[in-house]
């Protein structure tokens, strides 16, 4: 995805060969997360006594020394990208990158991360995972695994900007229309698509596959895959569909916060 | 691997389980990497004025902020891990892990990440990236993906290791005899098995094939696999394999160092 050429970027085939390649990645990701046990430990609120860092987890102190590192390389600049912890990062010691203008101005403002990281912990985590219960020695692997599998989860739910913007400027006066009549409904139906909606959860099944087993063994003795497929698709299901829709529709909600005032009011309802 | 079990790392076909396994890091990281330009910024001197870091790359400036971080969460306490910049990690923030003794007591000095780095970013980069060039705005992604790459190869190379230490403690008396004669031949020619490495890329170009194409376009579009898979096992024929024996060799090479003075002096040479 370039996002310095926008109209690359507000290509609805385009966008959806970025969430395709996502999945190789979200798939990638889980498999690695497989390796390790639940291992609780990194999401109980103060289980260790870091210093200077109450009523948080261990992946929370993780993710924030991640977030602090990526932040300094410009990953929050990046339009595509969403940090957990907004008030943490630092300013980047690379020159700034001047991207053009592709999503209205209050995008930052568009965060479910607090969302997906409770999915995640309560619900992806012990599906994946290879074993209930922890050992000790692999506390940092795990959080460094998790923090791979949240950015990842994290960037593909709020690339529903992208594709709520598209909508939105193929389709303006309809949207202006139901905006201004908070038809949340109407603007649900808008954005789903079931056909595609269902293609992707049979792709996942088969990518689950692919990549969750070593091929060179799959004809010799009918190895498991390190992650159940259908724990992938179940996770796109439940939480990454319907989260990126929600993303689109609390986008689009605002969206007319950045249009042209004349245009809004012309627009009767 | 369970490094808290000695008898269970020192063990030949545990270790070949873990290096088939790390071959899946390996190549999900290089296609990964494989979405970006070969992008020469990254890895030239001096390329960014950054502040108090002057003679060294973008490149190693990322890796340093992750080994910090990540050295905080004990990453290089493990047995398994090798720092790139061994004089910049920090202490742990979570209590120590008492990890018995299985190598030799001077393994943190057999480190070749410096040789891993050269290889990696004039070899592999430019053969792994989509296109030759760069796009300004990815570099911080084009570096957090080959930290990860340079990690997974690092963890994979210096697993050697441990075979050394089993291939040493199945055949004492003949490695004593022959680390004294300083026997660097006949040592390589021990530790090697062609017909284990043969094995290995055979089964890269089957991995590669099978990670690196979306598997539900196989059938329809004849896709090309995200990275060639003939380049992954290229590397590793030409890069992995060698410096894996290097760290064996140099490992045994000064074994005696961590064994008992009366048994070394009884073998004659």
């Amino acid at each position: 995805m370039d996002f310095m050429k926008p109209e690359t970027v507000l290509n609805l085939d385009n966008i959806r060969q970025a969430l395709i390649r996502m999945e190789d990645t979200i798939v990638f990701d889980l498999i690695e997360r497989s390796q390790f046990y639940s291992s609780p430990s990194v999401y109980e609120i103060n289980k260790f006594n870091i210093e200077g860092f109450k009523g948080s987890s261990f992946l929370d102190w993780s993710l924030i020394q991640m977030e602090k590192a990526h932040s300094q390389i410009r990953r929050y600049e990046a339009p595509d990208e969403s940090p957990f912890f907004p008030d943490q990062i630092l300013k980047p010691i690379l020159p700034p990158i001047k991207y053009p203008k592709i999503l209205a101005k209050y995008t930052d403002e568009i965060n479910v991360n607090e969302e997906i990281k409770q999915f995640y912990v309560n619900e992806i985590v012990p599906q994946v995972s290879c074993k209930i219960g922890e050992q000790e020695e692999n506390l940092g692997s795990v959080s460094t695994c998790d923090i791979e599998c949240l950015q990842a989860i994290s960037r593909r739910i709020h690339f529903g900007k992208f594709v709520a913007e598209v909508k939105y400027q193929s389709d303006k006066l309809n949207y202006i229309r139901l905006i201004k009549l908070k038809d949340v409904k109407g603007i649900e139906d808008s954005i789903t698509n079931s056909v595609v909606e269902n293609k992707i959860l049979e792709r996942l099944i088969i990518k689950g596959q692919n990549y969750g087993v070593d091929p060179s063994l799959k004809y010799s003795q009918n190895p498991q895959s390190k992650v159940k497929p259908e724990v992938i698709a179940k996770l796109y299901k439940d939480y990454i569909i319907p989260l990126t829709k929600k993303v689109e529709v609390d986008y689009l909600l605002r969206r007319l916060e950045d249009e042209d005032e004349e245009l809004v009011k012309s627009v009767e309802v």
